[in-house]
């Protein structure tokens, strides 16, 4: 069922529009855009056909966009979720045209946002908008929750999500915010990682000692963080945290086999991607098992002392490591968090006291892909892009997966059709235009085939 | 031969004039304002009786004073060295009293140069200009250079005296830019440590990475600046640079015996000045030991990624950590330089690139207390305190006294007046007025002495 030209040049048409809203939401200067863009998409919601909408918020921030067509009864209920925010544009002179006036270079739209994620919500509201147009009415029951602060921490769904508001009640999520695995095949993401992030504070003398004056009788708070973080992680990237790997699944045979099938080029992706001198990780597990299904231990940044021009020597009275951990399912959070604080007391050197920090916290998710609602996800995009659906996992974390599946107790479908080099929070950010196209094609077939 | 109080109230107001001027010479709006500092104590030098002064230039910056009295043929020539420029004075909010308004409160003087080195380098200006007003003549030949740049890399003395200019012929330098042990305890420092400052740089991927997307297979630069810490130094604070510790000569029984009659409290040490939960270092040494006599290596800052508010998740491209060595007798800083850079690269992990880049360079010195300057000093200290003088080293490093003895093949007498609570670089600098006095009647009876 392809769409007609009518319909696509009307689609990129409105898409165009909504990108050109500045919907940077965390820059408060931009907050009055961020809320011109809720309403944008709310209003889209009703041309769509939705019988009710409403913003909804929790909190100080940007509003939620909620919209619902409940006529399928004995259906089952698609609860669609996307945002409508974006990361800021900078550096902005490495953009190649300006990120807020949409740009058509072949078969690309270059802009913020055309891919994360205002580009796929739109696949999403169009899908809906033209089954309506079509049937006048939907194969089954839909609601869409659409956020403003993904980019800026997700405060305000995390909160609403955890009232288990029975307006979001549903028997599946659907999430277009992902990639495919390679250009023209259709990919399912079956796996995000959670995350631990927090800091490492040291504390060790009482203020800022010339080297000169106590180097060999004072701790040094920096050298205190390098010896923790070689302790919680050895040099073959093997994680030293007592139990951290308990839970830890292994990918079934299945999911091997797929990963099998997908085309990749180790050579290709250290030369191409990383750009180091080699890839690291524990030895004995491929390069996908590392990235997408084993946990990992990283540092972000260590503060203390002194990094500008030339030379201080100073011995700083406090150093903080900023680190975190990805996971893998069944890891939790809350457990790593404990593991992970018990472990950097027990490496902190004499002479200085540590502790770890949380920041924030988020499960990993695995969806079955028995599941019928993968199923027919799979076939969808199988008979609109002519081609077998591959399903990977990615390292990455979407929080909101592990809320929903906690507090709502239903599974995520991540059919995403993003690509690899769409320079997501970077200059030049975009989006493949046939898979906007065949996006909406393959949400349409799906929801038909759920019905 | 004590002050009177007439030549005290006019040294001392003098002074005050002097310490007005915002000599700082790293900030670039202050450069008026150090010449101006340089020609007042030019004109000082000329009032005091010295027969020929100027202000001598090398590069762009600072110029140094030099001054000049010959009249005492067969007589050793005295050359004085100090300094006329100051730190920057933040945080100014932490000074009671302005930085450059001079305060005087109970028997201390406050403000910025008051001890480093403006009050130091206005005693030996003093004392040839009093024992010239006393004998219309001095008791041996005086030069004095005094130096702009000390506070910012001392870049113009440092290329004078490798010039070898018999201008600055002389049979001694003294140095009053050091301090006391303890009140009413006159010191002679023996012992400076030498300095090898630099950069670790590591290289990883071409580009920041997301650490979602890369963390398992991506080298993280920050992870490898651990490591070769770590490496580089043991938890014991034993250093791993083979050869490092080849030429360290052991102190002699006689300045063992010197230290062990100084007054030390550890406890008071820890609580007092450090600060932290326990002192660290070398297994098997005391704190003097630690601190004066063996070779410290130290991390002073670690650069790369993101150190800001909340959570960035990236594996950065780069990590630059400064680091420093202190080096005692008889290590050479070239020779150091070479085994910390095959340390660095024996010390690189897998996947990145890391190699260590000297800022600056200074040897270790020692002097040998039998010198009968330094046994003239010591003598000349200890009559006008009434206290015994004391042996001690200092941790720190003054690069000139090693560029002075290996230029010119001459020792240095380090006679200090400032006190280890006087607040160097730091707000509320200070100095205590009754050494400001005696300090100038210990170095005209040095200078008698030696006559």
């Amino acid at each position: 069922m392809p769409l007609n030209e009518g319909f696509r040049k009307r689609a990129l048409d409105e898409l165009i529009e909504w990108l050109r809203i500045t919907s940077v939401s965390s820059l408060p200067e931009h907050k009055s855009d961020v809320e011109r863009a809720a309403e944008f998409v709310r209003q889209a919601l009703t041309k769509a056909g939705m019988t009710r909408t409403e913003l909804i918020r929790r909190g100080e921030g940007h509003p939620m966009v909620y919209g619902e067509w409940l006529g399928a009864p004995g259906k089952p209920t698609v609860l669609f979720y996307g945002h409508y925010d974006v990361q800021p544009p900078d550096p902005l002179d490495e953009w190649k045209s300006p990120p807020f006036e949409p740009d058509i270079r072949g078969n690309d739209i270059f802009g913020r946002g055309t891919s994360d994620d205002k580009g796929q919500t739109w696949i999403q509201v169009k899908a809906v908008e033209w089954l309506m147009e079509r049937d006048g009415r939907l194969p089954v029951n839909v609601k869409f929750i659409l956020e403003g602060e993904e980019e800026a921490g997700g405060e305000a769904i995390t909160a609403y999500v955890g009232e288990k508001p029975p307006q979001l009640a549903a028997d599946v999520v659907v999430i277009c915010d992902t990639e495919m695995f390679a250009p023209e095949m259709p990919t399912i993401c079956t796996g995000l990682r959670g995350i631990v992030y927090g800091e490492i504070h040291v504390e060790g003398p009482k203020q800022d000692l010339h080297s000169g004056v106590y180097g060999g009788a004072a701790p040094n708070p920096l050298m205190a963080v390098a010896e923790i973080l070689t302790a919680l992680k050895d040099k073959d990237g093997h994680i030293q945290i007592p139990g951290f790997y308990d839970r830890v699944v292994k990918p079934t045979d299945a999911e091997y086999a797929a990963w099998k099938t997908l085309p990749f080029n180790e050579a290709e992706y250290l030369e191409k991607e990383v750009g180091s001198a080699a890839l690291t990780g524990e030895p004995g597990f491929s390069v996908f098992e590392r990235t997408w299904a084993r946990p990992t231990f990283e540092v972000h940044g260590i503060k203390g002392g002194f990094t500008g021009e030339g030379a201080k020597t100073v011995i700083p009275a406090k150093a903080v490591a900023k680190v975190s951990l990805r996971l893998v399912a069944d890891q939790d959070p809350d457990e790593v968090v404990k593991q992970v604080a018990a472990a950097v007391e027990a490496a902190c050197p004499k002479g200085v006291r540590a502790r770890f920090v949380l920041l924030h916290g988020a499960g990993p998710s695995l969806v079955n892909t028995s599941n019928r609602f993968v199923q027919a996800s799979a076939q969808a995009m199988e008979e609109v892009f002519g081609a077998t659906t591959v399903y990977m996992r990615s390292g990455g974390s979407i929080p909101i997966v592990g809320t929903f599946a906690e507090h709502m107790g239903i599974p995520s479908v991540l059919m995403g059709f993003g690509l690899p080099d769409d320079n997501l929070h970077s200059p030049n950010e975009k989006f493949h235009l046939p898979n906007f196209y065949r996006g909406i094609e393959s949400v349409a077939l799906y929801l038909k085939r759920l019905g």
